[in-house]
This record gives structure tokens, sequence and C-alpha cells, in this order.
């Protein structure tokens, strides 16, 4: 497919080259040229604008907030002014429920067609294009662009006609995430006080009932207090949190647990841990409970 | 291996059962009798008294709480007046660190053997032999006992010379099982409010980071509202959070996400749900946002 | 003074009172006009639009969210476009620290000045004149409109040169109330279910370390159940905990307590108590301890 | 009135002073002998053991938990085997609602009164006779002991007829306390940050609607950053915390303010705080925005 991409940071870089590696046609596009000209090198055309990355059938973004995706969607460069009718906008970003709102209607209004499709997965994932897509949107949208979901990802869920739930789902899965980081941060600080081995405790819990890659990849990261490089970013931890704590106040949902890592990432953050991985958010227990911050 | 078994419930007539597949000749008590006789028909004898299950080279203890373990535990009918010296007494309950410490020293005294060995799973697990085993105390006595640990599970780890080290590990267990059901329970109240069906959300968990049994089994628990039977009862979930957070206190780790978990287990407890499965904690946040309590 | 009064709610129609009865010439607008009426019998001259209100030296603002306020400023017939060059708009509205940070550059802008000066008291304070003005912006102008605070209030602060640390203190200041209302909901909860007497419990509070009005007026609203008709409503309420945390977020001020009220307040909206006081956040624990909702 | 006094700590040393000052002869029991010995030099007679200062009419105890509670007053040389039939034993101590229950029982088993009377007030207001008394028990008793809250305390509420009722509303004071630390040291933190001075703050919020000594004293002490010497000590608001949660989970109460409360003394203790004064709870917040432990 003759496509455009824009946004080539930690997972978006991975994207983009299994796309290329799957035979579609990719222009690319990033704020920083030098992660494009790497691309180009694996075949890629550069686009040294948004409006260059907009001339084919379809045009994913994969950016790190809701600011960064407004910037190249609306204004006069911006995807919706420069798309053509018809094509269709993949949102792989993780979005706020009120944006991919917003995006829809737009390009409805510019006779485009809007698909949200956050991802769930890590750069190595990304890379590996082993990640998991949860599209929603326009059924013929999504069939239509399913090809590129199978170039990046292991399996594409098609979860609703509207482009929110989309969001909703990806957004309560960084929470999820970030809930067995904490349990996992407040249960290693406990075991780990009394005495015990951290990394044999999460070989019986991986081996017995939390056997998720999840528990796997995050416990491990928190048994050897390992937080960089940051695969995900520790301020894009909060980003979501906040995101999700956001869906809730507009649908009145309480949620304690949400508000709780709330509570934990701005600490990470003012304490020194802007740079950390978000599962540094782990440690936060144990220096609590008198060891080392995990910023050291 | 000739053996007693004190506390025929939820769990502990399932392991009897497998131990008596397993050629063991096992001894069982329970304080009502009607389910000795159920395990006689399966080949076990009758024990009147406590006493009368303590005559063998092991006993295995399997009760709800605490108390109940001091009850068979102490005095001169309970399981220290009359194991044999040499024996070993070994406790598979969820029990307090205080507990454990103290049963440790007091068999010590009467040169009997001590091993804490908590179990993780369900009664079905318990039923299938698929337990977990978690083993502590003197390796000796541990290798001893091995043949019955295999009769009742699929797999043992031994821990720590330290029984109390067996208990920290189950209760914080329990306490991250209780931590998968509330953050379920946050987020499908979340996206249920948005209206995204929640079997189909639980679909995508378990297909992506969250493939894990205790997502599978509580999640469906959550997503059908099915809290009844009670396979593990509320009051035993408050009570093992609880057994948690003293241990944190002892050793000085605050632990705000099992705090929160106290809060949603009394508030079950308080609201008429004492007779459902502790996953009904996972229903309070739907009941917050305005949705039906779990109590109906 | 001659000035301009927008918004006559709950609190404005007892100030916009008081500063007539201080020899004030006011100009009054409010979006229904059967306020704007009541009050033009006790004297006041009435404004159709926004614009007629800014005519004089100054114009106060008392509205009930940054959207109304908003909407009042900006645009060809908001403040912004019809105050005259010099004179001064005194923000009575508890805001948003953003939205007080982007008034005050406007009006620098406009070459008018800004005085951000939120009040502390109810409905009974604002009629009996009785509030609390805690001003911040230029001292000049704070020196310029005094006679207007006094006409309102008991006492006025003039806390800083930057407007928004007077809507941060107000913001902090009804934090703190909501917290007083959620410590004496549990400390009720705790000892009415043990059979004390709830008033007979306030008193002594109050006679003791508690002796403050907030114990008083919350602890007499609780203890009585009496969350009808609202002085303050609960939506508010969560619109100023929403402010705090937002706050908390910008400046990285982790805030746990803020957090656990903002849940409270979307519990008691999503269960029906809309239109309830915001004390009946206070009647959340007995609810959750097993007695009845505040809605009732 | 012949009477003995056991423990002569902070709290307890000012207090026996005004009862000698009122003209009651007592005499003074303590564990370590010099506290004793700087009362005798006021007029008092030495007790060299519990039995000695339970030869009066009455005898009141006031010790820092449960634990040193029972140590005096069971077994052989305790309160109860050594206090004449009818003579009344007024428990000042800040104790959990089951040893209230426990004394209530063993005194009238004994043939002798017993009236819970824990005191609000800190070792300034014990000093200077100013006490709050909460009294429960038995009506006559209470009225015989009358003239000692007199000397003591500046007013007596007798609330019930039921020992646990005082106990109960006394640790639900100090829960009201430590939240009026915490929601203060979280307002402080945030409004700290944004540059506003924590002492005129503190100001304006007593000027207010928080004009209580409750703010006074610990808006104070945690502005100023003034943990030492402590007036109460971080240790003991831990236990009182603690009795609280008990209380709650006896009763059936969630009570999240609490178990925050709980988190945040871990937090303390588990840092270094075991010698500060409970308000150091108050700097926790500013600390995780960034900035210096209240530790030093």
């Amino acid at each position: 497919m003759d496509m455009g991409f824009i946004g080539l940071g930690n997972m978006g870089s991975g994207m983009a080259s299994n796309l290329l590696a799957a035979g579609h046609r990719v222009t690319a596009y990033n704020r920083s040229q030098d992660k494009v000209d790497a691309l180009v090198e694996a075949g890629a055309r550069p686009a040294r604008t948004v409006a260059d990355a907009c001339g084919g059938e379809a045009v994913i973004s994969m950016l790190a907030n809701d600011a960064a995706v407004e910037a190249v969607t609306f204004g006069a460069d911006g995807i919706i002014a420069n798309l053509p009718k018809g094509a269709v906008h993949v949102s792989a970003s993780t979005i706020s429920v009120a944006l991919a709102e917003r995006l829809a209607t737009a390009h409805t209004e510019a006779e485009q067609r809007f698909v949200a499709a956050p991802v769930f997965g890590r750069p190595e994932a990304a890379e590996a294009a082993k990640l998991f897509v949860v599209a929603a949107g326009d059924p013929a949208a999504i069939r239509d662009v399913s090809p590129l979901f199978d170039a990046i990802g292991q399996r594409t869920f098609a979860v609703s006609d509207d482009p929110t739930a989309a969001s909703l789902i990806k957004l309560s899965g960084n929470f999820l995430i970030a809930s067995v980081i904490e349990s996992l941060g407040e249960a290693m600080a406990l075991v780990g006080k009394a005495g015990v081995d951290k990394q044999q405790y999460l070989d019986i819990l991986t081996s017995t009932l939390f056997g998720a890659p999840v528990y796997q990849t995050y416990g491990g990261l928190i048994a050897r207090d390992e937080f960089e490089p940051a695969g995900f970013a520790a301020t894009l931890g909060l980003k979501d949190v906040r995101l999700v704590l956001e869906a809730g106040d507009e649908l009145r949902v309480p949620l304690p647990l949400a508000s709780l890592l709330r509570d934990r990432f701005l600490t990470l953050l003012a304490t020194g841990g802007e740079h950390l991985d978000w599962s540094a958010v782990g440690a936060l227990s144990a220096w609590e409970a008198g060891g080392r911050s995990p910023v050291g």
C-alpha cells in the first residue's frame, strides 16, 4: 500500500521498518530528521513535512501524546488539510478519549476516514512485529488497512465502530500494567525486607498463577532495579494514568487504584526519575520502606 | 506414608483424596464428622480427635485461619502433645507470619519437625492435584515429606530454612491476586460504563499481556458478575489482606494498595457480601460508579 | 465606586447587595434576568449584556467555574473587549491556576488591570458581608479596589503580586474543608456504628481541639444527615478538587488525600447525589459501612 | 483524695503534679525511679511497686500503650490484685477498645470499679491542667473521681456507661488530628512549591475557617519544619492509627483516610523518623514532591 508514517520514536521506527519489510511503500516523517535518514536506508521515501507523508491511501501516526498528535493533524500543514478524500488516518498513538472523538469528527467532516488503532507492546515487540492492535472505527476502513496491521502486529482486535472505545481500552490496558508494577513493587518491598530473594520470588509467581508476560517483564525489571534505558518513559506512564482518570471523571467512575498510581508517578518525577522507565514506580515502596530511591 | 490429615474443607478434602489416591495411609480428622465419613469411603481411617490423627510420620493441617490452627496444635489434645518425636507437622494453611514463628519454636521444643507449606490454587486445583506448594523449614524435613507434596501438587518450591518465609510468600501471593481483582474491577467498571463488552475486553487482555490464569479466572468471574458459590470466601480474603498489612507493619513497609484492598473487603462485608467469593471486591467499583451492588 | 458585577448566584447576589449598601454604584449582569430584577429593586442598574457592566472603574466577576468566567471575559462582548484601559477586573470566582494566569496576561495586553480575589465563606457569610478575601495582583490595583473588598468581607489578605497565588490558596482551602468533611465522615461512621451519639460526639470535638467554624458547620450537617439545600454543590466540590489535583500535577506534588476526595465526589455524583451539598461526601463512609446512602 | 498514680511520662508527670497541687495525697509509681524522685520533691509519696500505689480510693494509670497498661494491671503485683474492693481504677491512657473491654470485665469480677478516662491535650496542656477528659463507665464511679478530673483538666465529658466508648472517642480524636496533619502537609507542600510563604498561608487559614488549636499547633510545627522534641512521638501516632483501624475492622467500617495515615506513619518510621513528633508526617508530602525528608 502507498502510505505515510508519522513519528519515528522508540515504537514508530520498528513499526515503519516492518511495514517496509512487508512491501508497503512508506513515506516517513519525523520532527528530527536523523530518524528519517535511518529509515530511508531501509527503503523509505523521506518526507520533509507532514503534508509530504499524506499523499497515499493511508497514513499512520505514532506519537507520544495528544499535543503531538494535534500538532500533526490540524492546521494548514496537517494531515486533515492534506490527506486525499477517502484515505484513512490510522492513529496508533495512545491518546485521550476526548481527542479520539475530536479526530473522528474532523476526519468525517473532511470526507476522510479515521481508525483509532492503539497498540499493545514494548519497543522490542514493535521491532519484532509482535504488537497487538486494538482497532475501532468504520468496519470497511479497518478492513482496508488490515494489511498494515498484519505487518506490524501478531493480532488485530476490531472492537467497535466508535473510535473512542479503542482509546479507552488501550488506556485501561496501560492502567492494568501500571497496577501490576505497583502491586509487584509492594510485594517485593515486603518479602525483600524479610530476606526473601526477589528473583526466586518472581520465579514462584510466574510459575504459578502469574505466568503472563507482564509479570515476567516488569517483575524482572523491579527485581533487578533496572530502570534504564526507559522502554516506556515514566512521563508517558503519568500521561496515560492521567488520561484514564480523565476518562473516569467524564464517565463518573471512581478509580482509587488509578489515583494511587497518579501519586506514585508524580513522586517518581518530582524526585528526579523523569528519565527512568515507568517500572521504576515499582521501586517506590522499597524506598518508602527505608531502602534506596530508584533515582539512586 | 502413614500420616494424618486435619481439616477437610473446600481445599483439604481434595488434597486428602489425592494423598489416598497416591497410596498414602491417611487418618483424617475434621470438626464436623460428615466430611470425615465421605473420605472414609475413599479409603481413609477416621479420627475422632486430633490426637487420633497424630500417630504417623507426618500430619498435614489445612484450616481456615490462625485460630483454627492454634486450636488443633496447642493444648492436651493438640498436635504438639500427641505427635511422635521426629515426626513432621506440615502446615498447609495460610497463616500469619507470627504464628508460623510460634509453631516452629513450639515443635522444636517438643523435638518434632515443622514445615510451613502453604499452597497456591483454588479448590478445583486441589481436587486435580494441581496445587503449587511453597515449602520452608528444615531441608531434611522437606525432603522427607516431599512425596506428600508430589501427591497434592504440580510443583514444590523449597524457599527457605525459615518457615515464616513461606507464610509471607503465600500471603503476598494472595495480596497480588486481590490486586488483580481490584484492578480488573476498576478497568471493567470504566470500559463497561463506556459500552464495551466486558467479556470481549477480557479476551483482549488475556490474549495480549495478561495471559495468566489469575486474569482468566478472576476476570471471568467479574465479567459475569458470578460470585456464588464462593471458591475462596470474602472473609478469608479480608483475613489474608489483614495478615499482609500486619507483616508490613512489623517490617515497616507501607503498602497503600493493600490498604485499599482492606477497605474494599470491609465494604463488601459491611454491605452484606459475607457469603460471596472474594472476587466480588471487583464489583465494588461498578457499584460506586452507579451500578448495582454485588450483593444484589 | 462606579462598578459592574457579573454573576448573581448563591454568592454573588449577597455580595452585590452589600456593595450597593456600602454606597457603590453597581451595574449588575446575570445570565438569567430574574436575578437582576431582584437586585434592581435594591438600587442596582440592570445590564443586558456583559459589555453593559463594563463601563466603570472596576468589574467583579463571581461565577461557578472556569468555563463561565471564560465566557464573560473573552470575545467581542466580553470584559476584555469592553473594559476601559486602567480599569480593574476583580475575579472573585474560584478558578484554575491556569486560567488565573491566562486572565492576567490578557488584561495586561489590553492595558487593563487584573486582581484575583477569591473569597472564603458560604452564602450566609456573603449575605452578612463576612467573607474573607484573598487578593493577589498588582499592589496598586489591590489598593484601588480595597473599598469593594471592605464592603463584602470582614478581612482582606493581600498575598502576592502573582494572581495565580490567590487561586492556589483558595483551591487549597477548599481542599482542606473537603478533608475535614472526609475525616469527620469516617470518624462519625466509626463511633456512630459503636452507638455513640453523633451530635454529642461533635460537641466534644468542637469543645476541645476542633473548635473551628469548619468543624461546627460541616460536622453538624453530617451528624444530622442534612445535605439539602446545597450551600455549596457537590459538583462544585468535585470541580475544586479536580483543580487542586491539576495544580499538583503541574507542580509535581503528589496529593493522596486529594485523590481520595476526588474518588469520593465521583462516587457521590455517580450514585445520584448531584443535587446535594458537598458535605454529603461525609456520609459515604457510613454508607460503605452498611448504612444508608446520602442519596436516600 | 488518697490515690495512686502510675506512669510519670511526658503527660503523667504534669497530671500528677496538678493532683498534688489540688491537695490530693498521691502515691506515685514509675518504672524508672528518677521520675518518681522529682515528684516526691513536690510532695508525693514514692511507690516502689505498683502494689504500693494501690492502697487508696483510686488509682490513675497513664501509660504509653496497651502492653504497658496490661503489665501494671494483671498479675500478682498488678492493680487488680492489690486495689481494695470498691476502689476505682481510672485508665487515662489511650488504649484499644479490646483492652478497655477486658479491663472493665476484670475489675468487675474483682469487685472494683473501672472508669476509662482518656484525655485530649499535649504535654503543655497536661502541665497547665487544661486537659479535656472523656470519661465512660459506671456513673457513680465517675462522680466519685470527678475531683481528680477537675484537678487535671478544664472540662470532663461523661459519655457513656460503657468504657469502650471513651476509648473509641479518644482514638478517633487522634485520628482526626492526624488527618489535619496530613491535609496541612499536602496543602503546604502544594502552595509552598508555588512560592507561597507557609507561615502567612497558615495565618490566613487560622484567621478564617480553621481557627482551632489543632490547626495553630500542628500547622506551626509543619510550617517551621520543627519536629523535635517530640510532644507526641511518631510511634504513638502509628499505634493510635493502628487501633482505629482495628476498631474499624471489628465494626466493619472502611476508613480510607486512616489507611493512608497508617502508610504515612510507616514511611516516617521506616526512613528514620522514629524520634520525631507525629506532626512530621506532615512533611512527607513535601519530601515526595522533591523536597527534603523530615529526617534530614
